[in-house]
């Protein structure tokens, strides 16, 4: 590589891998419910959202690999609140933990590409390490995402299968062909390439998926392979949802090593004092080691 | 009723077909992007952001029947980016012209709450209108947005079938029983329960869809009826991305008298100039005529 080309940003995969085999493999919503304020002694109003947030951060930031806000529950305040995102993601950069914007945005073409360089550029105020986008436009209809995902060395979780029940009545249709499965295989098809573009053999490619913690049989039935994927696997449902640790070992299995298993009211509920906070994230944690 | 009755708010389909009866069935796009932007001579900055968006809306407010602001385009600047959607949303509340927030939400639970609350609650900073919603993770789990919008007398425009080729891959999945058309039927079967449930027989209800102006023999081909759902439709992809007003008219045939064509760019590329701007709207919404 000759000295003038510029720095290649170390890819997401490779920082997620590194966070988990260092921190193991929780993500801690943060996840600002009113009914959590509340039990926190907190108000309903942005003052209440900025103290839950970061005592939040500071409890998580050192024992997991990643954070995940929640990105209607700052919305909800309209942009003071958005405020509040920003400034609880930069405090995140600092503390050296991983985010991942819990968005769900998507779009088609140059709206598509305004989302991605909300969430995903060098210097927007919103910049995390990583958003979870909706396929329903179709998952190259993501494209601006990904590419810019690549370029800036962050990572996108495409909603795959959801564990909601309303969830089959989109995702299951097609059979064995179902929606579900064809966004599976694209997100294999996508993190193939990169590999092979930058000549890596990653364990984890930048292309992630939504896959839930309770889906059960539907991941065998649909015909969905999610080991051969190289995708990071962010799996909500676990701890308060429903799912325990040895759920999660048996329904991913071969996929096991790429799941990053979500907990957030489950972990929440244990403030607002900060050592139960970080207890309750060790604690759960290791249950999944 | 008791005079001690809370009001009910006039509902959103009676609102917009009161705005589609003396305006036409405009609506005009307010789509900040980066290039027209620098075609108006403004700076791709918050600053041009807001001259951009508040000159369009006062061109376009008189001689429509919504607005349509396109919010990655503002999101893309962070918080201060989200202010100045509030700062249009309540300006466009002021000159008495519909909103309709494309943001493209969707979530489950007291997550999706959260965006409905966001855009369509009484006093929220962001209240729209009305709001686009994308259904990945089935019609259901948007349930606190439709029935907090009915509560409110706001809409939603649920993502059908749209245009762009990427779509197809999720949308027309199924066959006769693809994921489109069983949005179109949720759709249908919602607005026919509403209308039982307040007595009143809408020609427009609540709950609307968005529909590709240019789908083409997609909706014959996937059997899906548009003319019975009474909902209201967004269809873009009219003027500057293909489609004329006598396309339109024989795509949606029978379903024509529901249907708001959406403008961006056809529009906006006649500003900077306030006149020109509201003539392209006046030339665009007779021709509809």
């Amino acid at each position: 590589m000759s000295s003038l080309a510029p720095a290649r940003p170390e890819p997401f995969g490779a920082r997620l891998a590194a966070a988990m085999a260092e921190r193991g493999q929780l993500c801690a919503g943060i996840d600002p419910h009113p009914g959590l304020l509340a039990a926190w002694g907190l108000g309903d109003d942005v003052d209440g959202l900025r103290s839950f947030s970061l005592a939040a951060l500071e409890a998580f930031a050192p024992v997991v690999a990643a954070i995940k806000p929640q990105v209607a529950l700052f919305e909800r305040y309209g942009s003071a609140g958005i405020a509040v995102l920003e400034e609880l993601l930069a405090s995140a950069r600092g503390a050296g933990v991983l985010t991942i914007a819990d968005a769900k945005r998507g779009d088609i073409g140059s709206t598509m590409a305004a989302y991605a360089e909300a969430w995903l550029r060098d210097g927007s105020p919103l910049a995390a390490d990583s958003v979870t986008l909706s396929p329903y436009l179709g998952f190259e209809s993501l494209r601006p995402a990904l590419d810019l995902a690549e370029a800036t060395g962050r990572g996108v979780f495409v909603l795959g299968l959801t564990s909601n029940p309303e969830g089959a009545s989109v995702q299951h249709v097609g059979g064995d062909r179902s929606v579900a499965r064809g966004i599976v295989d694209a997100v294999r098809a996508e993190n193939v390439a990169a590999a092979q573009r930058t000549d890596a053999v990653p364990g984890l490619g930048h292309t992630g998926l939504v896959i839930g913690a309770t889906v059960g049989e539907a991941l065998e039935r649909l015909g969905i392979d999610l080991g051969t994927t190289a995708a990071p696997i962010l799996a909500p449902g676990f701890g308060a949802q429903g799912a325990t640790a040895e759920d999660l070992r048996v329904l991913f299995d071969t996929a096991w090593p790429q799941v990053l298993a979500t907990s957030s009211r489950g972990l929440l509920a244990a403030g607002p004092d900060g050592s139960a906070l970080r207890a309750a994230a060790e604690r759960t944690r290791d249950a999944l080691a």
